[in-house]
């Protein structure tokens, strides 16, 4: 069989690109994207994106060039993910709740050479762009202006930018020939890191990655031909999951929308009949204290990740009709590579059981080739008890290229073993459930024991005036560390708030007494990244700054 | 970004393989095969896979050795998908239906070293090996009993069989580790063309392709979790499209059978609540001309291939409550690399158009990187309009490695232009839609016009009295070839049966003049492979045999 190698016919790079032409095909009269009232359909979907691709070509942007993104859920952000591989650059999306310092870092590290602005994010990023340093060549510029002529003053900015978004597409050639990678292992994304621990990384997929994430995601949540996907998770973290090229995939509705609110979201899936949508835990506890809550008349599909939900927030969430599926990814792994897989007699389990086992991180999706809890110094697989805590390992196609310009950093978490190591900390179950701790970098260590921070949350978030809590080490002379809690409360007029004291007590109750915090704050809200992830760091430095929690007795 | 290359975590192989470990952690305690009244969970199949992959390789087999397996759909049959590859063997399925002179031809070209056989083909098996060459090396044969204890005398055959297919569970390992394959273009499945059109050629997949077209034919088809799926498609035939891997992907239940008719079906469908099963046009037929038909009381999706299916055929499949899919591949696909994805606005449309352009073959899935239909001689496209015929060419991971031993028939189909050409003749429909129109051996040329077998039997399809017709070209000195219709009758009583002069009446009233066969022959029953494509190449040597269908005017 020797002489049986990869030929031209069989060896085409993989891909997500092409779904875009065959949607048009099949789907070419049926709504792609819907924005207030705009609506596009797939044949205007695929030859706008065309015309993008050749106008960034025209603008003398070149294969391997990075090309960044500063919007929120917009039509063009959508076709963005398209245009931008198809004319052979790398697309960098960023986040647009970040500050000025933050975008110049990631424009100089990533040497972008041409950035599309929305109009809401012009400030910031010519903030930015005054922020680089004097010799560094500056990117291009495109304004992303409101289809719906939402209010907004382009004139001024005709000195900064090289045009509109729209004039783009109006330029563009619709009948633009693009190529396939001359790789499936060349370079599609790029996406810093949100940066809930250290200092942004620039994660690198290729396309061939992307390709699996895309097809492992639809298989993982069950999708199928035509659904009408609400955009609550944010397309420039980590591409909404690879959802923009799953979406085209199976031919299904872009719901896009600027920012939202509880009321907002219930009466979208009205008006549009949705029937997917994805977002952190934060987007789970949004629903269900939403002023307006409703409760379904057909069932939508959310798929949670990010954090492990709380079992509260997961039982009032399906109380309301939603059918919730949890599964675990990171920046790393471009999407989805875990799910908590549903067993068809759990079903028969209270409400409170599901929500526990619904709660765990779950199985490898069928893209992943493996899946390890590990101890991080031996690298020997821990016992699957389902307290034994430990690394994180994968390994498969989802796993990144590695990150930009930081080789160390690369091998660091890509061992030569073959696994990735994710810094998370977690264990598995009896059963090969996967169940996420913590971070690495917020587990506790009181007294010698490692204690997960998630855990004391979990008991937190039962209490019933806890509207959010987060949990994270203070200094100690004596233990080295202890819990310390942050919550803010439900705001319900009747019930009287609860003391510190009463929260400890509570806790007690229901946890060993290591685990107990012995401090709580109260916060109106806790600090949250643009993605709903509680920052822990900034809780971290706030403990800090409150110096040891007992008194040492040497 | 030059330095981000592949590296072990990112890079480990494409295979289906992995799918089996992951049912059985999800899916554990769920039904896997059923089969009479054997019924085994995805815990116990995956665990008797093991078992057979550490007994193959017990007897010597090594990465790379060919094992064949000559058996209906029975649970071995399933199992062996995962066994066989398991143990870095090369998984070949021989048709249990070819003779045994054929089967001796293919073990022989295929150095086969174990042979499975199903009790039911020992004789046809044992024969095959009496007529290899005398210095040819035996291979070690394993037979399958039948686990419900079907009639059967085992006795007679300790001298030729080392064991049987359970002593080999029961001998395995149940913690045999498998080893990845080196590379996912390692070869993994080697399957015989079922032999319409010429000599038997061997057809070699990897573990990349076989990945591939296993989750783009869930995606295409629209499978979700836990499916019950009706094995009436042979998994000798193109590995059953694939789905033996991608059943495990979804944890559904394979229900297994030997033989089937219509009245099985129908039992099988009513007793498990099959939802999903695939076949030829013929099974089909098959339904609707059932003694016992029963309307379904939940609708069952069937998705076909292999022939284009009569209009006809089609819409009482559908007024019986299934749900018909179409599809096109071949063998050097793998399995369904095209489907007619149905658009929402056709089912508007009255019956006879919706069947029209549901007969029609469709458009690339997902997995598929390019599908086009292009004149034989230059390599260009041919006009999108339906009407000029063309030779249907495609790239991308689902086409085969190549032709085991025939690096000449490789290249021939595998051009260096990046397309594998098919053998197939088609048009392209404005729409983008492909529409198969013949195999380019059942093309007949009259009067130098092309004209599509194909399409002279769809209108016989139409006649109410025709249960089955083909076409094929008859030597005529004055026109080259005329169409020679043969045709078999339903099993109507009270009607007369048609005379051969008005059934070429018929076709003149909706047929160009040239179209209209010159010859009818009435058969009781066409000829057949196994699959249920009609042979034609056993009907053009019955039409040669017959001489020129005019005399020369010369």
């Amino acid at each position: 069989m020797e002489e049986l190698k990869p030929r031209p016919a069989n060896s085409s790079p993989l891909t997500p690109l092409g779904f875009l032409e065959r949607a048009a095909t099949v789907y070419g009269d049926c709504p792609s994207t819907v924005y207030n009232n705009t609506t596009f359909t797939w044949s205007q979907t695929h030859r706008r994106c065309l015309q993008v691709a050749s106008s960034i070509a025209s603008l003398g942007i070149k294969r391997g060039h990075v090309v960044s993104v500063v919007a929120p859920n917009v039509p063009a952000m959508y076709e963005l993910h398209f245009a931008v591989p198809m004319a052979g650059a790398i697309l960098n999306n960023i986040n647009t709740r970040l500050d000025a310092h933050t975008v110049s870092v990631l424009l100089r590290h990533s040497e972008s050479k041409l950035v599309f602005v929305d109009y809401q994010s012009r400030s910031l990023v010519l903030e930015a762009l005054s922020l680089l340093p004097p010799n560094t060549q500056r990117p291009l510029l495109v304004l992303i202006t409101d289809q719906d002529g939402d209010d907004q003053d382009s004139s001024s900015s005709a000195v900064d930018f090289c045009g509109t978004y729209e004039s783009l597409v109006e330029k563009g050639d619709p009948e633009f020939r693009w190529d396939l990678p001359s790789s499936e292992w060349d370079p599609m994304i790029l996406n810093y890191t949100s940066g809930t621990t250290s200092a942004p990384k620039g994660v690198v997929h290729c396309h061939r990655g992307i390709f699996i994430v895309t097809v492992n995601s639809l298989i993982a949540w069950g999708v199928r031909e035509r659904p009408v996907y609400l955009w609550t998770l944010p397309m420039f973290h980590a591409n909404g999951w690879c959802y923009p090229w799953g979406i085209a995939a199976v031919g299904g509705i872009n719901i896009c929308l600027r920012k939202f609110d509880g009321p907002t979201i219930f009466s979208l899936i009205k008006q549009h009949g949705v029937t997917h949508m994805c977002g952190a835990p934060v987007v789970l506890n949004m629903l269900t204290s939403s002023p307006k809550i409703q409760s379904l008349q057909n069932p939508v599909q959310i798929l949670t990740a990010g954090a492990p939900p709380p079992a509260a927030v997961l039982l009032r969430t399906e109380s309301l009709g939603f059918v919730v599926s949890h599964g675990y990814g990171l920046t790393e792994t471009a999407g989805l590579v875990v799910s908590c897989a549903w067993k068809p007699q759990w079903n028969r389990l209270p409400a409170s059981e599901r929500a526990r086992l619904k709660a765990r991180q779950g199985v490898k999706a069928i893209g992943l080739t493996e899946l390890d809890v590990v101890d991080s110094d031996s690298g020997a697989s821990v016992k699957r008890d389902g307290s034994t805590l430990g690394e994180v390992v994968l390994r498969g196609g989802p796993v990144m290229l590695g990150y930009f310009k930081d080789p160390e950093g690369t091998s660091k978490c890509m061992k030569e073993n073959a696994w990735f190591y994710t810094g998370d900390v977690g264990v598995m179950h009896p059963d090969g459930y996967l169940e996420i701790k913590d971070r690495s970098k917020d587990v506790i260590i009181s007294g010698g024991e490692n204690l997960s921070s998630v855990e004391v949350e979990s008991v937190l978030y039962t209490h019933p005036a806890v509207n959010e809590a987060a949990v994270v080490a203070r200094p100690d002379e004596f233990w080295g560390e202890t819990p310390c809690a942050f919550v803010s409360l439900r705001e319900e007029g009747s019930t009287r708030n609860p003391t510190e004291k009463e929260i400890m007590e509570f806790c007690r109750a229901k946890l060993p007494h290591y685990m107990v915090p012995k401090t709580v704050v109260f916060k109106d809200e806790l600090p949250k990244t643009s993605t709903g992830k509680i920052q822990k760091f900034v809780l971290r430095e706030i403990a800090r700054s409150m110096g040891s929690s007992t008194v040492s007795r040497m």
